[in-house]
């Protein structure tokens, strides 16, 4: 009898007939021979209603209590769950993050997983009940204290919880068909993947895709759970995430698809000295602020003047945090200026064939050349190559590189869309 | 420096204003040098709200899943709250029945307290916090589920924490401005009581006075907690509920209050044969049935038939279920038929002075034959009289009484109303 893990986001699970339709099929996996743990999300907007509420009484709410406050979303929507699956005949117990043994470390908001000890839902599933797992929290180690996992954390929660039941699948159902090769809403040819390897679903996912965050695709990677990716308002199959580009043949698709992310700034350090240690002391001072930069440029320095441009991206929300930091030290890092773009977008191509494949970069690069598309920063890696241009091209160049590389309609694999996730 | 619990209700937490209005309080009793425990209740009509939820997938919740969503409801507020406190510059943790060691057993819905261990509140009190507790919730100490304490729950949690962390006083906030001599939209001249032994509030509870619930005086009158009964829209003092009707000297009022009943239903079993065994065989199956009766009165027999009638009352909400009991042992115990009549309603004088008056029964029983008042059932006990009358009749009933005890205005002493309480 195989151990199956589903995760419901929000969308999922937005009104009480929803809940009801998540319980008629959680049913339908349990006679199927499965026995299954659920992790569930909070109800459509809850956990916007409850930022509201606490902002109505300070715009600064210490994280600990913040954490105590939105993980009552998920206690509501595990409860009703498990009322609704009740109500259907079978048994269903609900469980806390903290009494499923999701144990984490302190950082409220943004907690890690540190150990899952789940003894009690082993204990449900072994005595016949399907178990209801809250998404997106867990217990402090130290502190004893209530976290949260921050954005993805359900999926987070559901890959964990199966890495430590050894199940055989972990499904996240969510409101889209799977891993597209393109958001669907930019090229309407986009196909979906049927499978993925981790290696492609993490550049995927660090490149803007949004149906899976990085992190459980890394939990996923490291204790090898196939993630099957799929619909919740449909039975058709999705997209499964599994093995390594190690495995894959030489048959396989060169590309899995092409990403594209809308939420970087770049920042522009002016008038650098160009001496050794200048931008150590520039990256230092940002990750000192907690800002985790993505992408970095030096240009070349001018001879004449010996200064030179430092630029880098990072997520918009930390673009203020970086500029003040870096502000307080251009006294003594000693530079002009800074420049602050948020108009930026990034468009990546992902695919495992690209190592054996050196024609890639430049059919790519051509593509959007032949589109009319500059490009203002460039970044690889071994199965991606990534570029920044300006905001209003991204929906050109990702459809130009899409047809490039031929992936529109019924040729081959993978990227991804949609989905808002905690 | 001495602790103080105080207990919040849901009235006084209604919105975000209300909750910042609640943490001021807070704040000047944390100033005016008090180590300080609040016990708060859900926000306004969040559990019904979390009710009506619950029936929209199922009829028959189970006590498990629905203690579980109730619990989120406290979750919410003590969280809120504990933000709105930070916001005026104090460190506030909330913590949720299970964190604060509020052991019960695992009568979901209607949980018995075994056991407080409040050692995080203690440490969290002595490193200069305010604790915050969720009221209501505790956990099973067999199951380690999450349970509630039902109706009354939060000033029961707030009466032992008080126990446990041998504070000062317990005050419980709520709407009203104390105990008074008779429910005021009643009785417009009822006086508001200074202080009321443990004795006679029990008596005032049990007899439909709202403000305190039963099993909470009970619990303050084991662990001589006095509890401060006073309203959060003022700064007025309440009721303070403490001491034992043995030390009261023989200058304190006779008689503290009337105190009213309209939630009781009579159940009349109709020519029982007047056989030993016939009345418990009743009562064996009512109670086998989970119903608590209140007052039983057995008709005398009429000597021709051999047959009597047996009367009593229980909670209106018990009326089916204990009727159905009946009916179906109707045959083995042999009686005529049932009568049910949720047309009643109890009218109650509670006074430790009563003890050493005999004439109090006169007077009382005179008074409510002057107003017109038939009497169906009477009970007592050493410091109370009940009689039950037609719903009809009871604010007749309860202005006759408390003007014939001279309670009226300014003449002394006590009962109740008001206050949903959980």
């Amino acid at each position: 009898m195989g151990i199956v893990v589903q995760k419901y986001g929000g969308s999922s699970v937005s009104d009480a007939a929803a809940v009801k339709r998540v319980a008629q099929r959680i049913v339908r996996t349990v006679q199927a021979g499965n026995k299954v743990c659920v992790v569930v999300s909070a109800m459509g907007d809850t956990t916007d209603e409850l930022l509201d509420l606490a902002e109505q009484v300070t715009p600064t709410p210490p994280g600990r209590e913040l954490d105590m406050l939105l993980t009552a979303g998920e206690r509501i929507s595990m409860a009703v769950l498990a009322m609704a699956i009740a109500n259907l005949g079978h048994e269903a117990r609900s469980f806390t993050g903290s009494q499923a043994g999701v144990i984490t470390d302190s950082t409220h908001g943004r907690a890690r997983i540190i150990d899952v000890t789940p003894g009690r839902i082993s204990t449900a599933l072994d005595e016949g009940a399907i178990a209801i797992v809250a998404g997106f929290q867990g217990v402090s180690q130290d502190t004893k204290d209530i976290t949260t996992l921050g954005r993805g954390g359900s999926d987070t929660t559901a890959v964990a919880l199966a890495a430590a039941l050894h199940a055989d699948v972990c499904e996240i159902y969510t409101d889209v068909d799977g891993v597209f090769t393109a958001d669907p809403r930019i090229v309407s040819t986009a196909a979906r993947l049927d499978t993925v390897t981790y290696e492609e679903m993490l550049e995927l996912a660090a490149s803007g895709a949004k149906v899976l965050m990085l992190r459980c695709v890394e939990y996923a990677r490291r204790y090898d759970v196939p993630i099957h990716v799929r619909s919740s308002f449909s039975d058709r199959p999705g997209t499964t995430v599994t093995g390594s580009i190690e495995e894959l043949s030489m048959e396989q698709a060169i590309i899995s698809g092409v990403a594209h992310d809308r939420s970087e700034a770049k920042i522009t350090v002016v008038g650098v000295p160009d001496v050794p240690g200048k931008a150590a002391a520039i990256f230092t001072e940002v990750a000192r602020a907690g800002v985790n930069i993505d992408m970095i440029v030096q240009n070349v320095s001018a001879a004449q003047t010996g200064l030179t441009d430092v630029s880098f991206t990072l997520p918009k929300t930390d673009g203020s945090t970086a500029m003040t930091a870096l502000t307080a030290v251009q006294g003594t890092i000693g530079f002009a200026r800074l420049q602050y773009d948020d108009q930026i977008g990034k468009v990546s191509l992902v695919g495992a064939g690209m190592r054996s494949h050196p024609g890639v970069s430049a059919t790519f690069f051509s593509a959007l050349a032949e589109a009319g598309v500059n490009i203002d920063v460039i970044s690889t890696s071994e199965i991606r190559i990534s570029v920044v241009t300006h905001a209003d091209k991204v929906d050109t160049a990702v459809r130009a590189v899409h047809t490039a590389f031929q992936l529109d309609a019924d040729q081959v694999e993978a990227v991804v869309y949609g989905g808002t996730g905690r």
